[in-house]
């Protein structure tokens, strides 16, 4: 009762001004939103991607839009997170789009095909070269608004338990390769695998694949490919860079406010331009460390 | 009267639900701020940039932050911007770092220094390798909070009237530069010089210089400098890459709110991951209309 008189005697504005309006608009308007990443916790530097999106929307919506970010199998599977997306089953996803060419090649181009372009590159397509409303034109089908979030910048080409000499070491070689690029490791007589970041060790290690291009210097690294596979080739010709995207259900992302939607735009780019400096930033010690180690 | 009437029957929560409170919190929390330019408007990439970090904070903010951007000379000169800053006679600039190394060189380490770090690296050094830190530290004596807001990619090395053969041609050469890269021209016995972007065309023209560096081919183009200087050098191995920073007043950030500092963190991000694609995109298009002209 002591609230209602002093609302009645002061008015609305007085109210406000006195503060207590705000706590009560936010906790009215708090939003909760769950996005399916395709990358393991291990992965900081792309899964980390994600937990920086959601903490960027968090900071400049006041706590008041919330994401709760979730590493592949949490969910949903790796592979399984367009889908996802597609039937609203979250309302966003953080990925690499070539790995669902097998539904479309189209996909592919959102993130690396081979030979294709470098991180700025990209990101110029992206921006301000029609690309992002070309690919947006396809995601569409999908039901998915997309967003860049972060490039891994041009990929090594991986390690191999034996030395690879000539093209005539590609006949039969088993190798786990991502995308569109398996394609090719095709056509050169090779057996391109799809194997999820987490099984690449032991399957390189029991010999049940020869090669496994994952990364970059950094990520690899942690893999510790190096012990079962001293071969480090550069560079990744089918990954001249990888950009990963944010994929916003349609129907989730038209029923934000114009304010939300603005947040999150500015929250990939700030991703965006964030992992790459993480990459550039870690990777060339990566690289002296694997090589003091005899790679 | 009917207003207050019904405040008193639905109480505060009732008046909120009903969607009235959130127009007169917006009302009551608009801030306005100016920006200061060291740029024309003319350049669009540049002087753009800080047009678009304008609209994105308003997007961000319901109209809520409106920030007003004002070109070089409409409130102070290009280079007075920092003074300006500094004093709290604007929130905040939008510049070029080095113009200010003759206060201090170390503001050339946050735009360009002869030989110094492509755009990927100067951005990783920024964001993941302490540069923002180290840079804001040093920044702090002006009063001035930095965020990387856009970079040029590698500039060209300008515009020469007569065709430079050797170090010899250089004597006694004339050359509107930036930066610091003037203190290497006179070790090299030319004779620097810092012009307005607006003022190049006219000195080239009359022979009050023998040459001129300005950005590169899409802004370079606009100004005509073809004309009156056809031998176009490159790289501008003085700028490998070139930062703009928006410089924001010290005690003006600190009085905005959580929310508000991250939208002005991921304004700045959206401008610089959005300008150096402007230019990766348009560049090689104005390259070939120049060499097209006979240049």
């Amino acid at each position: 009762m002591q609230r209602r008189r002093f609302i009645h005697h002061s008015g609305l504005a007085g109210v406000l001004a006195a503060g207590m309006a705000p706590a009560v608009v936010h906790a009215q308007t708090t939003l909760r939103w769950r996005m399916a990443s395709s990358f393991p916790k291990s992965l900081d530097t792309i899964f980390g991607g994600a937990e920086v999106f959601a903490k960027k929307v968090s900071d400049m919506t006041g706590g008041r839009f919330q994401i709760s970010v979730h590493a592949a199998g949490e969910l949903m599977p790796a592979f399984g997170v367009v889908d996802g997306v597609q039937s609203a089953t979250v309302e966003m996803a953080h990925t690499a789009p070539y790995y669902f060419f097998g539904k479309d090649e189209t996909f592919a181009i959102g993130a690396a095909i081979p030979f294709g372009m470098n991180s700025r590159q990209l990101t110029a397509w992206m921006y301000r070269g029609n690309g992002m409303k070309l690919m947006r034109e396809f995601y569409a089908k999908y039901n998915i608004v997309s967003f860049p979030g972060g490039n891994t910048g041009a990929q090594m080409g991986g390690w191999y338990r034996k030395e690879i000499k000539s093209l005539a070491d590609m006949k039969g070689l088993k190798i786990r390769i991502g995308g569109f690029a398996g394609r090719v490791v095709e056509r050169m007589g090779g057996v391109a695998q799809n194997i999820a970041g987490g099984e690449v060790y032991q399957s390189l290690e029991k010999g049940t694949i020869d090669a496994a291009e994952w990364i970059g210097p950094y990520d690899d690294q942690k893999l510790g490919l190096y012990k079962v596979a001293p071969f480090y080739y550069y560079p990744g010709w089918w990954e001249g860079s990888a950009e990963l995207d944010f994929y916003v259900n349609t129907q989730a992302y038209a029923a934000l406010t114009p304010e939300y939607k603005a947040i999150v735009e500015a929250a990939a780019s700030f991703v965006h331009v964030d992992m790459q400096a993480n990459y550039d930033a870690k990777n060339p010690a990566a690289l002296k460390t694997l090589i003091s180690n005899g790679v």
